[in-house]
């Protein structure tokens, strides 16, 4: 499947209202078939993180951003099924800490970056940075608004020295929001889910709009790609993060390394 | 499945030697028996990693330690392949750095500890510290003889601060890891990870045994039990390590909270 078209052209505005928020019911062959392949992919990717981790000398970040409930944790709970957890550090970024607020914002980041043959997810990001921050007004516009080149720069450093980056911006609608939230309040299991401070933050949905409408448009580049993934139907979602992926890990066509003995030469007592 | 009798009783001498490395080909119902429990253990297990991410009050640390080649990861990628993989995170001892040789040797160790909430899986751990620093005498013996106590008074703290603690050694026959050595040797799959060096540790292997008897006989306590797993069949070792591991969660008897607001009375506009 060419999962191009959900690229943001780097240079180019985004626009989250004209981008689709989910696909026909027969996409990728509909859900019977696309969740199959789903399972397909998620082995491919099992095998290509194992190379990865053997050869030691690139690294993948996956940034992972949405509203709330635009489905974070279930889209790594699925994509990563058949990965090894040795070779994955999953990153949750939360309300900073008193250490962490006494360092610039991508201190807490930057040691969280994964390291050579790891696969490094992050579970919110240093775009909370120009996104949460942004919307309530934590630091002034000029503070923020200098953050985007910030960014730019620190993820070159990334790429340049090792590190592929992919970012995901899963895209669901207002309305399939309100109904993620109801099943949660619904469900005494999801419960613990639902914070009251999401309903406010939904009151908020233009506004964060806004700052992701910027954020992507302005830090899509080549080395460090967006992806704004049509998230509403999670089935839809899963296989093209899980292609993304599978398309990128080729792309690093990483290998088992060479040795620098002769096997055939040693004995075993 | 009982699993009691893998655990080394705390205060009691324990023997490699008198201890089995493998059951009979009967074990827990033969290999394909034990093989679709294991399936069915892993699953458990998810759930209840899920139950004890959204608690957020438990944690639990696994040490797997084992003689080169006994399978500490394969036993990772077997066991926890239905776990999502955002609360588990798993930490690889390697040789000391030299920020992390300028401190204590507790001092890394302690960093990554799990956070409540959090699966921590140490893939070798602070027994290297009495294991191999101790064979090749990295220290002399008056060093690595105090830290037993050491370790026990740590692993007293964490237990007492809410983290349940498992420790496993995956038990192999030197006959086995002659095979196992070999297979890497006859795999170009495999071939990174053969180490000339482990054949000097492998000469070593009295030396190793005798470090492993002293360590657990010493460090094997009610709060903090030792497993010493039969290793030599890998369908054996990962059906007893994840029984073990689920009657420990379901020991924690991890729950999804409760909340301080009422459900019911939540509209989501």
């Amino acid at each position: 499947m060419d999962v191009s078209r959900y690229r943001v052209p780097p240079g180019s505005g985004f626009d989250p209202e004209a981008w689709p928020t989910r696909e026909d019911d027969d996409f990728a062959g509909g859900k019977k078939e696309a969740k199959k392949e789903l399972a397909r992919l998620a082995v491919r990717l099992g095998e290509l993180q194992a190379r990865l981790y053997a050869e030691g000398r690139q690294a993948l970040l996956i940034v992972l951003q949405g509203m709330d409930t635009a489905g974070k944790d279930g889209t790594i709970r699925h994509v990563f099924r058949a990965v090894n957890p040795q070779g994955v550090r999953v990153t949750s970024f939360k309300k900073p800490t008193a250490l962490e607020l006494a360092h610039d914002y991508l201190w807490r980041v930057h040691r969280h970056a994964p390291a050579r043959g790891e696969i490094g997810i992050f579970n919110r990001s240093h775009y909370e940075d120009v996104l949460v921050v942004r919307v309530h007004e934590l630091v002034p516009p000029e503070v923020w608004g200098r953050r985007y080149d910030h960014i730019n720069a620190f993820e070159r450093l990334l790429a340049d020295e090792g590190t592929r980056i992919v970012k995901f911006f899963l895209h669901i609608s207002k309305d399939e929001q309100k109904r993620r939230l109801e099943a949660r309040l619904e469900n005494p299991r999801k419960h613990w889910k639902f914070n009251p401070a999401d309903l406010s933050e939904r009151a908020r949905w233009g506004d964060y709009a806004a700052a992701y409408a910027e954020a992507l448009s302005r830090t899509s580049s080549d080395r460090a790609p967006w992806y704004a993934v049509p998230a509403d139907r999670k089935w839809q979602r899963n296989r093209i993060v899980a292609q993304v992926l599978v398309d990128a890990l080729e792309a690093m066509d990483p290998r088992f390394p060479r040795v620098d003995f002769d096997p055939a030469s040693v004995r075993v007592e």
